[in-house]
């Protein structure tokens, strides 16, 4: 017997999506942790009840395929399911589906309980997992970790203040702006012409308050026909808080954008 | 016999609030806007209606008086009506209520319309107007000017590049992306603990994409109760593309935001 799965609607509105009318990545990560928050709330597991723990869930990677991201007026339906887990770390996916019922973007995860004070992992209590009816296993999928950027690559730089409303009501900055710096760093022309279709993300270091932070970004050049960008964001003393890889082909439509 | 007026539910996302799990000034315009585009293209006068005309609404003024501002997971009502007009200015009010039904919010703003290729201010355009059944006015309510940053006033200074996501499906900056850099350049500390009561915005000229904004901001001492920030964001040339006065309480609850 699988984990229980859950699932809501919701309609985009155009304060979730870009100048394509397209969702941004970091709308769709609040959009799915809003149906994961919604699953942990019913099932009497919510972040009251984790916090009172002295603990709370982090997400340490997404890996995220994305078919056709929605569109502005679209309703889609948000599934999640926390699918396995073991001692440290849990594996939750996520479905978008459009009114169809086709899927548009499937996000596997890796979540640990942090501590806190100590701010160190802890060993997941079975008291906040088991609602969850999740597979209890060895060894949870492995993600892949994302293409690292090397000396050889030419890098495009932007820098970006930590901001008030980049903090979350946890205290810390939502990880959905993680994804604004990243692809922020490459041009407009490029956002506006291509659509993303994998993005593989790993967070090693929180940023704070008031940091500034570096957005690296590289351009892969291969031989598939696929476009890679290999991404990273520093804090000031050159330590890691996020490594990020990108997929994308050219958009299949060929409208641009109003720029009215 | 008054305009029609238009609304609609909204239940608010942890995405939408801030630490203290309160709606952002800027999330409550994207909400208010969500609110007149669904009534405008109900009435058949959208913005690709509007948009063949060859002109767009721009708003050029909000003055937004707030009793409670909602917080997270509340199910508001937002209510719109396009008051009253005259041959150029658009007079637009909003309004926030909560599930009890109590006034949250009250906006008034005026709009105009602007034609896309000359960037002027033209007549409003009797096609576009008439389905809201709006009063036709010699003069529409002023709402006051944000009192003016001085050399007197002690000016808190920060700077903003403007982002690939900053950008809305108009090819224009996001209104709401305004709020955020004004509010940002109070500390944290002046932000948590006080309450937003009123904000009065004037938007004079546009930033663009790339563009590099400061935001000055400076508290009024004088002698009645509540307290009052004076704020512009001016672009590099020294431009000034908005002004805007907000009034503040002390918050009534003493509790601290989780910094977990």
């Amino acid at each position: 017997m699988g984990a229980n799965t859950f699932n809501e609607t919701h309609q985009i509105t155009f304060y979730e999506t870009d100048v394509t009318n397209t969702v941004t990545p970091s709308m769709l990560i609040n959009m799915i942790i809003l149906a994961s928050e919604d699953q942990t709330t019913s099932l009497g597991v919510g972040s009251d009840v984790v916090s009172q723990l002295g603990i709370g869930w982090v997400v340490t990677q997404y890996k995220i395929d994305i078919t056709r991201m929605p569109q502005v007026n679209e309703t889609i339906t948000l599934t999640t399911r926390a699918t396995c887990y073991n001692r440290y770390f849990a594996f939750r996916e996520f479905w978008v589906h459009d009114e169809a019922g086709n899927e548009c973007v499937h996000v596997e995860s890796i979540w640990v309980t942090m501590n806190y004070e100590s701010r160190k992992i802890v060993t997941i209590p079975e008291a906040i997992i088991k609602p969850f009816e999740s597979e209890q296993v060895k060894m949870i999928p492995r993600l892949g970790r994302p293409k690292r950027l090397t000396d050889a690559d030419q890098v495009m730089t932007k820098q970006y203040g930590v901001r008030y409303f980049d903090i979350d009501g946890n205290g810390h900055v939502n990880n959905s702006r993680y994804f604004d710096w990243l692809l922020d760093a490459l041009p407009m022309s490029f956002l506006t012409r291509h659509d993303l279709v994998s993005l593989n993300i790993r967070f090693e270091n929180e940023v704070q308050y008031h940091h500034t932070v570096t957005s690296e970004a590289a351009l892969v050049t291969d031989v598939t026909s696929s476009i890679t960008t290999k991404h990273r964001i520093t804090m000031a003393d050159g330590e890691v808080a996020t490594e990020a890889e990108c997929r994308w082909v050219p958009k299949q439509t060929a409208t641009e954008p109003q720029t009215d």
